[in-house]
């Protein structure tokens, strides 16, 4: 619409189906004039459903194991390849619990399932950093983003260990934004979400209640996948070009609520005059 | 009970009944082996009240405008005449909106009544710690502090321009407390306390909402004004010489909460699995 | 450059010369497609470096005293019908401390220079909102952005009791952002810029220490005035409609740094292996 | 010295010689009134200095691997047997980096490395709470802390991957707490001490620079072991008891300084006026 990324060149991880943000985000680049490789864990890829997606856009796909830097310096160098040069974006939109999936409670984790859904879920944004930045293979000026939750700051019980996680990933991306940007002019930031209903969000027990609770909270309600698409492409535009370390709220709100006339009407004692 | 306050002295603000925080931590004070002098604003003190809590823990009571330096002056003054030599420790609690009192909606403030709540509960911070500092009233090593709300960070609509004072107020913690510290050894901080029920908190409309959800949303329930009081004594006490600049929740939890178990149930879709 | 702001009508305060970043934002928001309207106090215009930039952007010039309701109100009204329309977006960029430019130290205030100081730093960015808000003068989806500095969160010991107003300010954006988003669907923000050289930054003493030191702890170095500029422009357009109450920083990176390796080096014992 | 811990019972992670942070807490429990238990990895313990430190308070030693469930059971179980009751203070002050002691830079990690200290430093907390909270061990109202660094917020680069394993421990410390509180009234805290001269601090590269720029920095210097354990005490006692959930900040006010008088000197332009 307004050719913000026109002839940049970038990485995109996690779209799954139409719902994922990483989907939005892989049409609105496309739509502002950038060429991108799409990319998956092979074993959560939806061939047919990703398949359409690269057509529509003109992206190739390259499936990569997020945990495996075999994969992922492979996944690198052929997109250097394919694109024709260095990258200018990335996004890192991957998460999983195993302790979520299988039912176990927080206080009660299977610690191999917890470091299992570590390496995928923050982890993987480490090696993905480290890839890319000892192949040189981000341009100066270039953005990364990955994408977060509140439950990294404040609790939301059933979010169980993707809570930690997302406060771990959150902190790698200013341990490592700093040697980004320091060596390669590249910035790094996390932008944390309004509750979603993608595939991944709605592994999440309870999560209308989620929904609900924070669209009457936050003054503009819920932020939809495709609005956070619009504001992961300002942030890989030139516009935000000195703004890294940052976890950028993008939740309607919610983050600086503590509470909404509407929520708090249901909490007001009935006989109070 | 525990003496942690023998020998010390000090000027406590605010006690204006016995729900006050400050009524409490003066009786807190007087039992950890403190003497201190009371006050409060002739306009604010109900001298029957704050008599017998003069009388109960030994203290005298020297009425003073805090928006009056020469007021403030003189109660430094007589202070350490009174307690026989310079202050080790000081509490602020000090707040009202004219524009609360009147009704006033806070997008549509009158701006004279602003200036005036801005002074007293706020700027009065600025203006107590003025005196102390300027006149070295205060021992090394002493502390301030002074009682804030979380609205200084969130929003709670019916807080008023209450919120954006407690704002001010943490602020000149910080850019007080730093000349203080490097000066004097003297730590300033603010405590943000549960909403509690007081007399100034009471004036709040919906404040039972506020109450209600705080006490679902706390992992531990809303903290009490005793508690803040205990709370207060433990900044005091030598036992917390280096904490200094910051803003300390006091809160059962709420600060780090995003959802409870028990709010979130109120907000699940009655028709999910 | 994008067409980001096509066809948006803005009101833009603050442009006092080409150094301002209101100016740079007014530049950038004319080469967007925007329309808009100049205002500064009477007293802080210079007409003829004022007049240079409406001219260059097809502007028109309103003076108002942004601690006058009346002059609010008429330059609202007078806004919207020079644009013909509701308000899209507003630029705050307002600041000044009697007691810096005195000479007046933290711990020494001229209070009368701190209410002053206060109304026009802190509180014209209450009255703008309410005379805008009141007037139902912006449009749904409509931004307010008010330019901050980040010792409203820490101490930068020179910035005097202009901390504390930027406190306040930040406040204000959070309680009256709740309002404007509930109710009009606009969102407010402030942005957090790196420390620039513009008129009013340079009347901070030591200044160029302020700057050196953030130029060498920032990872990407100092953000300019244009590169704020530009940032503005993302937060104008409809690309970041969903954030809202927030504090963005906008500083390379300084905000959440500790220590760089460069400043390191200078504080290491020269003895150590 | 106030019997503030008279009668409680406690377990201590952590002391290796007395330079720790935890040597100091069990010191000042002691002197407090406390009984505990010293734990510590057998592969960690010096056995001949941390004999002098039980004999000294009185407490006997249990091994335990802090990775290990079934050592973690057994020393829980112990504890309660040896001390005659429930547990009513923990303090886990347990931290190891192997990519730092193996000097791999922070953009070139081992992941088996990152896994395994991850696993030491981090998870290590959850497992603890874990035994405790599923054997009901805690008393009510009792107090569980982790001891934390401010590189979990910003960056410090040589703290290399220590700084995401401890942003990781400061939310399990939210998570685990909010069930904690919940269920058994148990508050759970991180205190986030100044850069101190502890054998795991000094492993830390170009530490010297950390500690001079941090005491030049806070306006009352760097705090010390022997402060923190004071402080932990306060955590630990009755005074507290509503205090969840947080992250404590403990370092002269280091967290909340942009910049100090004594540091800007240095970088002022010499030819400015």
């Amino acid at each position: 619409m307004y050719n913000l990324l026109k002839g940049k060149k970038g990485i995109i991880f996690g779209a799954l189906d139409e719902n994922s943000i990483a989907w939005k985000v892989a049409e609105r680049a496309h739509e502002e004039g950038a060429t991108f490789v799409l990319t998956n864990a092979p074993i959560a890829m939806r061939m047919g459903e990703i398949k359409n997606l690269a057509e529509k856009t003109g992206s190739e796909i390259i499936p990569a194991d997020a945990t495996s830097m075999e994969d992922l310096e492979n996944l690198v160098e052929q997109s250097m390849e394919i694109l024709g040069g260095k990258i200018d974006f990335v996004l890192h939109s991957i998460g999983m619990s195993i302790n979520v999936r299988k039912g176990n409670h927080y206080t009660n984790s299977n610690y191999d399932f917890t470091h299992k859904g570590f390496d995928v879920s923050a982890l993987s944004f480490h090696r993905v950093m480290n890839v890319l930045y000892n192949k040189k293979a981000m341009n100066n000026w270039g953005s990364i983003v990955a994408l977060t939750y509140m439950a990294a700051q404040r609790v939301f019980p059933d979010y169980n260990d993707m809570a930690d996680n997302k406060a771990y990933l959150e902190s790698i991306a200013r341990s490592f934004g700093y040697f980004f940007g320091r060596d390669h002019k590249v910035r790094v930031n996390t932008i944390s979400q309004s509750p979603t209903q993608t595939r991944a969000g709605s592994g999440v027990k309870g999560f209308s209640g989620f929904l609900n609770y924070a669209e009457k909270m936050s003054p503009l309600g819920n932020a939809s996948a495709l609005e956070c698409a619009d504001y992961t492409i300002a942030m890989f535009s030139d516009l935000t070009k000195m703004v890294t370390l940052q976890n950028l709220m993008h939740d309607g709100g919610f983050s600086n609520m503590g509470i909404s006339d509407i929520i708090m009407d249901d909490f007001i004692d009935k006989t109070e005059g």
